[in-house]
């Protein structure tokens, strides 16, 4: 607990502005697969170089070779350890052929934690996996599980992973406070994500479990 | 055509760096309604502060009321007057309560243009809204229809909505080249956004749609 | 308008001891393509004799060869003469190579009408095609535009298409009446149908699309 | 192991003539809550006659108020006696307000199993529940998990819930046979459930999960 992640410079200048976490920007120039062209690394350079002289602590990111190797390009780690802070190797893990040998060779690229869920659809799925991970790695890197972590489940997945720290979004559902709700744009059987609901971080799941760590 | 909209400043910067196309940028921070808290519009006004400085060409950027009446907050305004560059009404528009006292609403805020589906789910159901707003709007602003053209549909589009310029993706679907797909990550019975298919703009379906413009 | 679809029994005879409009029962084993196995093509000879012997009167059914060509299975042909029932050819249509030629081979098979969006995602979009085909049909058969149709396009489509019958769902969403929502049997991020909302058809929009039909 | 469920009359019985494993077939009128009206009611009783008739082994089925505690109508109940064949309670218990209380009223209407996640969005997330479950139920009634059990996470789930039997589809993705896929039907920016990829029964990994069963 205690860092987040996201990639808008707006917002990282307004939450630094106003609060003292370190903050880790996503570098991810877009959906699908983590295998990048010439010119997606290019636009992945440039937005650590911006985000680093915004005063980003730190970068969430990962790449992969189209066989499912870790494939951090050289000029990416050029730029990256110039950049010399901390940083979190993305679930591209979680795409990975081998996650015993992709492991060290990100404890190599010198990143400080590898977010994952156990190469599964979440990480209560995923623990065995991370217990191993977490026991292989003998502190030379954190493992850090992410995804579906809630607090119904945080205490089991503590315990079952012996993972020491974990990422997740703590959000819930809320309705749009509009009054006015046009229907008509997106009528049709398809399924969307809903445009009169989002989600937000709840302040209290943060609290239940912030007081679940506590007391371990 | 002519025109590219995103909001990631390292691409900015590498197409800025390689083309001339004017290039416009998304600001919204989030998705769901367009409805925004204070420190919304202070992360809006950073985002067009910071594009600004890296030579955007314009921005697209709208918002609402909880009536779903154009609510353009005077903090952005100001902000926006003297970024003074071409702007564009985002698809808030299609949600608002009254298209007419909208459209002139837009006028009076300085927008250029107004990206419009009809209030329907593409710009083929919205047609006639379209062909209204066009209309009405007697060259005062440009109203321009985005949302489902493709090139199959395009020429009727143009012929039915009576409109000079038009937004579209004109991407098609690739499957992803990597070679070894993890299948184990996503398992489940949800739907979601495929891991191994990519959308791209399809530069084929570019040069029809050119071709069917130049033909007018 | 005046005719129903589906697949249950038990609705059928709920329906049938209720009402008068004819009933047509969808026969599809599946969802996915239209391209059956000889299990399934026993299994759609079955159904098809039991919602006979419950009094359906017709059947929406499709089938086609792995090239996307009408391929109704010899043994299904059979049955279903001996059915003897009014018959539409299911939205498979919209999946072939060549609509003229799979139109010409249905008219052979002696089906009624053919349910169809254009081949495209939504009548609108297809009605080019559909004014084509209802063309070319020349009466030989009914051309049944069906796929996104409501009381906001129904006057352009018929317009457009010079289509004389249509099929659609006149649904609305409707909020579900449970006053105690568990929100944790789905969390998560990923997209699902909605639990808590169901759509229904609407009497009022049929209603609005009744005497749109009726002051043609 | 060694049960199935579906609702397709023609299915039941090609599968009834081809192997002896018990059928269990599925009452659901229609998706979404489990509240149902008179009609659907007397929708479920037909189907429930129908399916009997044509020597369906057992039903799986459920019904909530609109308060989310067990509602299991007494006209369905009347019919449901009659028929006196083993049934399972529907997933509609991981609605109830409380699970354990759900439970006694479903050992009282005297279903013979109940088929849960335990009350979250998979069974192992639900496995402490299933547990308590288990052994308050204390043999009155089969306790089945059911949702996201594969494979991999088979043998954690059985030891984590203490549970004898349990409901899976084992089911692994296929590309469609079609050679000839269409893609503008459905072109468009939406989600749906791909039409080119069926879901169906993995012969191994219902292999592999026997010998997990065995194994105990």
């Amino acid at each position: 607990m205690g860092r987040c992640t996201f990639r808008n410079l707006g917002l990282l200048q307004v939450i630094k502005g106003r609060c003292k976490i370190p903050v880790f920007v996503l570098i991810r120039p877009r959906g699908g697969d983590f295998r990048y062209s010439d010119l997606e690394i290019q636009v992945m350079r440039q937005d650590i170089q911006i985000f680093k002289a915004h005063k980003a602590d730190g970068f969430v990111i990962g790449a992969l070779s189209s066989t499912a190797i870790i494939n951090f390009p050289r000029q990416l780690i050029v730029k990256y350890s110039t950049v010399r802070c901390m940083s979190i190797f993305l679930a591209a893990f979680d795409m990975c052929q081998d996650p015993f040998i992709a492991m060290e060779t990100i404890i190599c690229l010198g990143f400080e934690r590898i977010l994952t869920s156990g190469q599964e659809s979440s990480v209560l799925e995923g623990a065995p996996l991370i217990r191993s991970l977490v026991e292989k790695a003998h502190n030379r890197i954190i493992i850090m599980p992410g995804g579906g972590i809630n607090d119904r489940n945080l205490e089991r997945i503590l315990k079952e992973t012996n993972a020491e720290e974990f990422h997740c979004s703590a959000r819930s559902s809320k309705n749009s406070e509009m009054q006015y709700q046009k229907s008509s744009v997106y009528m049709g059987g398809v399924l969307r994500a809903p445009e009169f609901i989002t989600k937000s971080t709840d302040a209290g799941m943060v609290q239940r479990m912030k007081e679940m760590l506590d007391k371990r």
